[in-house]
């Protein structure tokens, strides 16, 4: 039997953050440093290290980052009049909401707050849509991380069968969505699927989105098949148990340095893009 | 062997176009008269035949509806004006702009230009999204048409295996959506695909949406499905192999007055809705 091949989320990142450098030289030459607003409501452990390397990341590749810490009693109508503020500050060129706010919060109704032009995850309905369509300037981030491994490694998806376990709307959703775009034939598995462990073993190509460790199992996968994990759990534990997966895949993304630094990289491309497109 | 189940969609959408009496009643006594601006571009037949329909029916109801008739050779930018001209008619509720329109005119910028308020066919990509998340005013009509049909038959969506096969933006993609919210197991297929027959054969809900005539043969069809076609090619004639599917579904839609009479009933409640919507 082959090996199985390592999908390295850290080599696709580096990929992707060098492809950056001269377009961050370009903007710096004309006066211009891309600019990402994190935006962190609550103090939940998890979402705070995300916002910190994210904000990390920008620093290393020269990309400026501005963090808004607020309480975790903010009201939806507190946050959405931060957004505004980022939305009309020329200097900022993405916004990030860090995921999930808690719970007083319409994080659909901040999410819609941010303007077109500066939702680099994707989140608003307009984004969602328009990369439905094929036609995003920033597809969600993790959603054009998992195309981006695919495509760093040169794993075709034409004519695939692609199953989708999460049908969220940052994340399941809009995969299955450009894995379809991408012509995979797509199925999308949730909570009320029937026979789970019968739909992901027809994936030529699976992707974990569930959010519960260990969740997909390696007897549920095919031989050969081409394993995903974009799930995230407590104490760095994806949402497929790897060690099963890797015995039955030909090629599997591990946990961490996986989809988690191409997602990064991604949130990088989009803020330099949008910068770019606020050049123009 | 049961016998298979019609699912007549002239009986959906009488009890659909009975159930909006008392709203256009109470509209009217206000001054109100629900109103459907139809836009046909160039000579299409089939189209032409289309829009007569969509006016009948609004006629038989006490629904204005004004017919916008095109020269085939309109420029998206004229074609837009006109939509705009509709957009800002305070008598004007709803905007159909028929598909397909000539091969000159941008069909999406189209689309884009009708207003979210107007836009009761759920073809623009916010429209889209909306329904995509589960809170549209109006999702597309012919995808609302089939779940209509599901419904009024009481039969259950949730946890079924449904397979559609198409992925355009105001059919196959939005009823796959959907269904997914409806919390079926969701595949989309399409030309792309390979094996499809196998896929097909999946699905406790098929749903045809390729538009080719008598595409989907009784061979594919799981033993007790449910076949729902929405397709509508020349001379009547569906996207389903009729006569070979009945022979093995449980349920299915009849060409004609299956789907089709449906799409018109949905178009019409989304007109009284959009007026209803304004008068508030």
């Amino acid at each position: 039997m082959p090996e199985t091949l390592i999908l390295d989320g850290n080599r696709v990142a580096t990929d992707i953050k060098e492809s950056l450098s001269g377009a961050i030289q370009s903007l710096a030459k004309r006066g211009i440093v891309p600019c990402l607003a994190t935006i962190l409501v609550g103090d939940d452990p998890s979402s705070a290290t995300y916002v910190r390397m994210k904000g990390n990341a920008c620093k290393r590749l020269g990309i400026q980052s501005i963090r808004l810490d607020l309480p975790k009693d903010t009201s939806t109508g507190e946050l959405i009049l931060a957004i505004r503020k980022l939305n009309a500050d020329p200097n900022v060129h993405g916004i990030l909401l860090q995921h999930p706010v808690p719970h007083q919060i319409d994080e659909r109704a901040a999410f819609e707050a941010i303007s077109i032009e500066k939702d680099v995850d994707g989140v608003t309905t307009l984004g969602f849509a328009q990369n439905a369509f094929g036609f995003a300037d920033f597809p969600s981030c993790t959603p054009a991380a998992i195309i981006a491994i695919l495509d760093y490694y040169n794993i075709s998806i034409e004519g695939k069968h692609a199953v989708v376990i999460g049908r969220s709307p940052i994340l399941g959703k809009p995969v299955s969505i450009m894995l379809l775009n991408q012509n995979a034939t797509v199925t999308t598995c949730h909570s009320k699927t029937t026979n789970l462990e019968d739909i992901v073993r027809l994936g030529d190509i699976v992707v974990a989105a569930v959010g519960k460790p260990r969740f997909v199992k390696g007897d549920w996968i095919k031989s050969g098949a081409i394993v995903l994990d974009a799930g995230y759990n407590e104490g760095n534990i994806g949402d497929v148990d790897y060690d099963g997966c890797l015995l039955k895949a030909s090629a599997i993304t591990p946990v961490p340095a996986g989809v988690g630094p191409v997602t990064i990289a991604a949130l990088l491309k989009h803020t330099v893009a949008a910068a770019e497109k606020l050049a123009k």
